[in-house]
């Protein structure tokens, strides 16, 4: 199953732009709030059948947005690639290039000559849709840490009553790496009769503690911020970027594993051939590189979004939601064929929370394929190892639901 | 080899009062700068011999100090154990004990019945030996920021400066773990002919990229906090507690394997069944564990001293400062006895680096032994399983040179 070809990026979807979309109604979230009026932006590629039938979902991770594929009709500047992990570091991505670029698009693994593809900016954005640096009607500022804590069913049912406004009823596939992957999950659950088939990436139906440890520390990071003022920054003229900056770079290591580091960076010198005594200057590449993605990320990402959809994916546990704590009680009401896909060098979304996954979709009878790639970019993989999911992903949107249930391939 | 005994805790060095020395002569660094006056403070257990042929010389990591075992003659209010990840994560360290209480004292791993062990605090320290909070003899005022950078040489040579201070030429064992390691090993390259043995545990010859960038993010969370105001915080009533507790948590969570998280705290909620929608307070008791550690830490350690050490074990690579870049060349002068000592969890100082010093040993045809210990709790095991490195230890102290050619259990 895994075939070492070279990226399946033999066409493009082109020229896109992000469009927006006002829901009518508001939001009945999980805390107990109401939230509304709510703008979801989105990018569609690949032209809608007339029956409505071949409709994907991509959802994206905690530093995404809608721009999923193709070239950004106005590009910020900066390529949306390089929001998650180190997917940008060797250059391939193109200016204003969308973060899947390589996996959406016509023969690529969600082919846009025969799916009519939609991503979204998820609710608590800072990429269009309504998140803590929307104005909040009631006050005519910027919600702040007033914004409402969400969940990643708040998110689902967002997409869904936004699929509503589109017409769209029901979804041929929901897939996503990640946080992303969370949510393909979520609306499987959530909708068991309108999802056909979900794929799962680099994902977990409940992060372990130590990704809960990274993730607080990241927001920590953040909220110790003098800067951030309680959550209310904007327009204030200063904003949290030192702690945001800190929190990039610890999420950023735990996207990558301990040998890609090796092999990219060793530990190489990053002036002459001695070190310089210094201990406010980076004097190894990897301490360079490192500010290099804190730097970048807070130019373009808002750190009240970071907060509220990094506690998001922490609560994120199906078992806990659904199943009075057990995972297969949670997923009984299921109904899609579900494709998981792992990377052997994932420790932030390891392997063996996908096979958790597939152990209870087994236990109940339901169709499920779990692929585990050998590849060494840690989490980062989901972004990177275009080449190895394509085929994985192709055949099994293709398949017919009886033929689904086979065994995938399993790396001993 | 490995046996499942409880701690040998058997009997204790008493109460002990940390003393302190002046070094007669002003230091020559690394860097090039000269630093004095130096002060060392020190403690010792145990009794010298006539012929001062029993001092074992124990070297603490990043937060550690000269209280290495007993209790504190005037305890800190806080056991000094707690500076090392969860070393007290059980409460198993009593107020004011060393922290490494467990491994010396009467029938100990080192045997204060046999050995005279001398424990300092670092150049560069905060608890009580000359480092960026003491005061600059040039300006009246702590150093701060215009401390000079130092390195693990730095540290050692300090160190040998001290010993001669006391009279005491030759060092029948220097041991320590993670940075105490790396003195342990410069010992031996610097001071072959002085140093019998060394015992390395739980340490490196140079830090892996991955550590590097965990020490980074750490010293970058310091930093960037406002507060550090470039390093000169003392007296303005304001310290970088923010971002040096971040950093902790960083360090923390590196300290720890993820199965020891799992095991600890699992997923399981600070309050109540249910998640209570915050952002700013914890919900998972990991969650709020991290925060307990960053606060603890904070009240006991100076940010600039954990900026000034992180930076010297970060420079540490016996390859490029001795061997042209070859870890053998780098160690052809040794003729320590060397005993290596690794645990199967620990992500940041890994086995692989104890093996290829053991390597590069058996290719000289050093003395060499090297024991991979099979546990669960990551880094910190080197403060937790006593238990199993003291049979270890004793054997190896006990053996003559000819018997100690023989290559140690490895578990395969």
């Amino acid at each position: 199953m895994i075939t070492p070809v070279a990226p399946a990026r033999t066409a493009s979807v082109g020229t896109v732009e992000t469009r927006y979309l006002d829901l009518a109604e508001p939001a009945q979230l999980d805390c107990g709030r109401k939230l509304g009026p709510i703008r979801v932006a989105y990018e569609t590629y690949g032209a809608l059948s007339p029956e409505r039938d071949n409709v994907i979902l991509v959802c994206h991770a905690l530093s995404g947005d809608a721009h999923a594929a193709g070239l950004a009709k106005e590009p910020s500047g900066e390529s949306t690639r390089d929001g998650f992990g180190a997917a940008d570091r060797d250059g391939t991505a193109g200016r204003g290039l969308g973060w899947w670029d390589g996996m959406i698009g016509p023969g690529k693994a969600f082919d846009t000559d025969r799916y009519f593809v939609i991503a979204t900016n998820l609710l608590g954005g800072c990429r269009g849709s309504t998140g803590p640096s929307s104005i909040d009607p009631a006050t005519g500022r910027p919600y702040g840490a007033d914004f409402p804590v969400i969940t990643v069913a708040d998110m689902v049912r967002t997409q869904r009553a936004f699929l509503d406004a589109l017409g769209i009823e029901r979804l041929a596939a929901v897939a996503g790496g990640s946080l992303g992957g969370m949510q393909a999950l979520e609306w499987a659950v959530l909708f068991p009769e309108q999802v056909d088939a979900v794929v799962v990436i680099a994902s977990t139906h409940a992060l372990h503690p130590q990704g809960l440890a990274w993730n607080a520390i990241a927001r920590d990071a953040i909220m110790r911020d003098p800067a951030w003022q309680g959550g209310h920054y904007y327009g204030t003229g200063r904003a949290p970027d030192g702690g945001m900056g800190v929190g990039r770079m610890v999420g950023h290591v735990t996207y990558l594993s301990a040998p890609a580091l090796d092999d990219k960076f060793g530990r190489r010198l990053q002036f002459a051939d001695d070190v310089r005594y210094t201990i406010t200057e980076p004097e190894f590449e990897v301490e360079n590189y490192l500010r290099h993605q804190a730097d970048s990320f807070v130019r373009r990402f808002d750190a009240n979004t970071y907060l509220y959809l990094s506690r998001a994916l922490t609560y994120f546990d199906l078992g806990r939601q659904y199943g009075g704590g057990s995972l297969v009680r949670a997923l009984e009401g299921m109904s899609a064929r579900t494709l998981l896909i792992a990377f052997s060098s994932d420790w932030l979304y390891p392997p063996s929370a996908s096979e958790e996954i597939e152990d209870a979709l087994r236990t109940l009878g339901k169709p499920v394929e779990f692929h585990l790639i050998e590849a060494p970019y840690g989490h980062d993989c989901f972004l990177l190892e275009e080449a190895r999911q394509t085929p994985i992903i192709r055949q099994f949107l293709a398949h017919d639901r009886a033929g689904s249930r086979r065994r995938g391939k399993r790396p001993s």
